[in-house]
């Protein structure tokens, strides 16, 4: 048996998210389709997220096993030959029978933009989040630095896991003329907390929330307390960390 | 009679172009109807580029006259309000009579994207040019100097104007990871000349014409000795000068 392991890059508009349902297209069935069809069994994925509907991917990683002794770089070109334009696999190699795409990741890091222009440029729309206000980068720096390290993200996340303790390992900040781009990593994330993080710290920077009060908020536990959920399509899973 | 100059930008990807034509969708069409549908009379565009099927533009400048005294932050938000969302309207303002967006323009600028990888990141799929050889950079620099100035372009033309004498102010070239951008910026263009410009360039970078032949080529005026034609998708008309 082989353990196979795919880079996999996405734009995830026309999708319900990464995970297969009944109630749609999603990015898992499309790549289990390919993947059967190629290697002329069924296949099963294991990934290293779970993107939401509209969330992107610039490095999704994957696995799957096989026992076909196909060429991995052949692998490769038929893939790309036989999935849709908007999913792109952008490496195949061999990994260790043990290797497990979200047990073994040591972190991840995504990418979200925020168009901060009155008007939206038509290039950007379904990839950043259209936000009307004028706001205050200092703040939000203020806020980010609050959310550096480990906490209780509780109220950052839309469902409650056993234990709601991350660590997030960072926060740039990345302005240009008419877009803010914000990175976040960490060693792992909660349900929708990237999203939140990021709705919360534009609150912040339109002096909708005060930087300060966050500590308290993390405190309460209260999602409520907490900015709106940034829109899905802003996002991209960059980067899944495994050393 | 008021003259009325639009700053436009659009994704050109379901578009046969800029302008009307029987056979299916135009930008012109669509901005011509939201106009006509918010003044109350028939209007009639008149554009600095009309860009290709497929070409994308962040600074189309577009102008029409009408008597109605239409508020013009109003205008610009009912616009973006009924127009489609791959086109959006940055500015309207209150040009003199005698305006014209094409006769009184000083230059464009244009900006080609390339993706360079091996694969196509999916985001980029509309917006850049895969090209799958590896380039010499600085090859391609030495053949965009010899482009540089005023020059008989008809070697870099898909049609015969009366004279095709152009001159190139400026091509500076962008490169990253995965992308190089092509911005080349002149005084006016002929037909498919950026584009034949771009193709030309990258042919030079894998080898294919030799930098050196280009004042050559540019001698000849015959097309055929000159690159491919680098796809419409690539392309985006950055800005109209008029200083």
């Amino acid at each position: 048996m082989r353990n196979i392991k795919l880079l996999v890059a996405y734009q995830g508009t026309r999708y319900l998210g990464w995970q297969k349902t009944e109630m749609g297209l999603s990015i898992e069935e499309e790549l289990e389709k390919s993947l059967s069809q190629i290697l002329g069994h069924k296949v099963f994925l294991q990934a290293a997220s779970r993107t939401d509907a509209g969330v992107h991917a610039r490095g999704q990683v994957v696995n799957f096993f096989t026992p076909i002794l196909i060429d991995l770089e052949k692998l490769q070109k038929s893939l790309n030959g036989t999935l849709p334009k908007d999913i792109s696999i952008f490496r195949v190699e061999e990994a260790p029978l043990d290797f497990h795409p979200t047990l073994q990741a040591r972190g991840k890091e995504y990418l979200y933009s925020v168009c901060l222009g009155e008007v939206q440029l038509p290039f950007w729309r379904y990839f950043s989040w259209h936000f009307g206000y004028p706001i205050q980068l200092d703040q939000i720096e203020k806020g980010a630095r609050h959310l550096i390290g480990e906490h209780d993200f509780s109220a950052l996340s839309n469902e409650r896991q056993e234990s709601n303790r991350r660590t997030i390992f960072a926060i740039s900040l990345e302005p240009s003329l008419d877009q803010l781009k914000i990175r976040v990593s960490g060693n792992n994330f909660l349900y929708k907390m990237v999203r939140n993080i990021v709705g919360t710290l534009l609150y912040i920077g339109c002096g909708k929330i005060e930087a300060n009060a966050l500590p308290l908020i993390l405190e309460s536990k209260q999602r409520s307390r907490a900015g709106v959920t940034a829109p899905a399509h802003g996002l991209i899973l960059e980067k899944v960390n495994y050393e």
